[in-house]
């Protein structure tokens, strides 16, 4: 094991909270020093962390699904791991976990949190660890669950999902190819479209900053759009509102569009087509699945060891960068699974 | 049989879509004869039309979930009449009926209409002509299939209805108070809102035109709303979505404050409510239970004749009236189920 006493703990807490995009300002830069767990827990290097939309909404004041983080607080943050050192009979020095480490580089996890399931070994022969932040994780989970239980999909339905080439959006995607569906993905930019049709094999990709969405969503989904995984919120929901078929399934799941905006969220004007087609929008949070999360992941990452599901992941190194990587996911620079990669071993 | 030579059809017609709320200009009124059906065909006395929301959509132009009234028609409308002429087996002279005669005196239905259900025998023992209208007609099958199907309540939960004294409203309210769950409506003004808790039951009725209807919700569902029957949209349904409960069900069956809009529908802004609370929003479109009408019918005049269920309608007469009476819709000052009174027998 090594000398904990020569380890310092660079974290970052939320300084203040924003208005609008996050800037440098609503963060400070702290160190700790590193100690032994005590009898019962464990400690661990964060090795990756997952970067997320939702990280924004936690940074605001309020009552959401999830507390938020508060002002000087280690900002909360999923991750993987390895322990350090080991105070738990469940776990052993060199395990790979994952959890919620936040964006800090050593994690002190106590018993009482390892009882309630805050931390998780991890098998790195069904995924390394960027696709268990990604395919295997949360974003994963999060695509399953809102697919298979909320979208319901049936073999030959017309499935359109939001932000295709996020980390939500292509497991969305490539799932619902698996279980029979055409698939449009919706995407910002040439590269990524292409590559969730020539790679991931969607059946075609609206690039939303070339034009028209509901044009080419009437090209590409000419019977209709039977579930919309909706990821983004704002004019694009709108736009696929227009083109639901029958009996429609809308799937919120995020609203990256609206999250920074420094009024009233914009509400989809068209809603009353759920009316018109008898036609349902309903929302998911992941959490709510946790029981079953082991009956998904098994089903991924058998599809990625035969081939049949992809993984992208958009690494950025060195935690320091946390504040102006996080903001690739609002200007919607990342390509693929956004993870800020603190150590590698 | 009358001598029908003597009769003549006073009808009206579509003449312009209108641009906001309908005016006088947007109806032309015209007389045609009245014939003898053909052979297999019925002629229909209109006694009393429904007028509703819905139809302020008829008469915009583009497709909905059901064509629009082309310029020139005479105006679709619901009703009940008495057969006139009968050269079809199915119905005697002196029947009551039920149908869409449109907003005219005299109806003739051919073979086919009546061979596709255009046309229905009903038995006034059950109810008056007026709830034939209401409760056992459209806005009742509505209500039922709307809360029951839709909505699915358990008893215990906490149901909101708008449009509390409509007639949609009446009703859903009172079959959810018959179902076993407290009820809160939303009407506008103390008459209304004396009425629907004095008269019908419902456990609390906040009055939109006094105040915070947030506030109010909050003191009224001190667990949050589980089931909310949205007939009005706009700012109501707004307020209400910041209320709902864990798996909320919230039932789009109108939204009446946004139909004479000249610009967009207002959208919920707080639709991501739907995210936080895992809830669900669906659209309702009561022809798709059709084949399910005379089980609701049954079950609903059993309430009405145990006293269970009470109606009530607001009755103008004259047929030319309709353009002014239709307005009362738009203006909140009906009170009960709008009915045009044609004829009485």
């Amino acid at each position: 094991m090594e000398d904990l006493s020569t380890l310092v703990n660079h974290q970052t807490r939320l300084a203040a909270r924003p208005v609008g995009l996050p800037t440098r300002d609503n963060w400070s830069q702290t160190t700790a020093p590193v100690v032994e767990p005590d009898e019962g827990g464990v400690l661990v290097r964060t090795l990756s962390l997952s970067l997320d939309p939702a990280m924004r909404g936690w940074m605001n004041e309020g009552k959401s699904y999830i507390a938020p983080v508060e002002i000087g607080e280690v900002m909360r943050a999923g991750g993987v791991g390895i322990v350090l050192s080991s105070k738990n009979p469940l776990f052993r020095e060199g395990d790979h976990v994952t959890g919620a480490p936040g964006v800090q580089q050593y994690w002190t996890v106590g018993e009482k949190q390892i009882a309630r399931g805050d931390v998780s070994k991890i098998d790195l022969q069904l995924g390394a660890v960027e696709q268990w932040l990604n395919v295997l994780g949360m974003p994963g989970m999060t695509a399953y669950f809102g697919l298979m239980d909320v979208g319901m999909p049936k073999e030959g339905e017309t499935v359109v999902v939001s932000g295709a080439a996020g980390a939500v959006g292509q497991t969305v995607g490539q799932l619902a190819k698996i279980k029979g569906c055409r698939v449009v993905g919706i995407a910002g930019g040439p590269d990524k479209c292409r590559w969730v049709v020539d790679e991931l094999g969607f059946d075609a990709c609206i690039d939303y900053k070339a034009g028209d969405v509901k044009a080419a969503l009437k090209t590409h989904c000419p019977n209709g759009v039977d579930i919309y995984f909706d990821n983004v919120g704002g004019e694009i929901l709108d736009a696929v509102l227009t083109r639901i078929a029958r009996r429609a399934r809308i799937v919120i799941c995020g609203a990256i569009s609206q999250y920074n905006n420094e009024g009233a969220v914009k509400g989809p004007a068209n809603y009353l087509s759920l009316l018109v087609n008898r036609a349902r929008m309903e929302g998911i949070v992941v959490f709510d699945y946790a029981p079953r999360f082991h009956l998904a992941v098994a089903e991924l990452a058998g599809y990625l060891k035969d081939g049949r599901l992809k993984s992208k992941e958009d690494v950025t190194v060195g935690i320091e960068t946390f504040p102006e990587t996080l903001l690739k996911l609002f200007r919607g620079e990342n390509f693929g699974k956004l993870v800020l990669q603190v150590a590698t071993a």
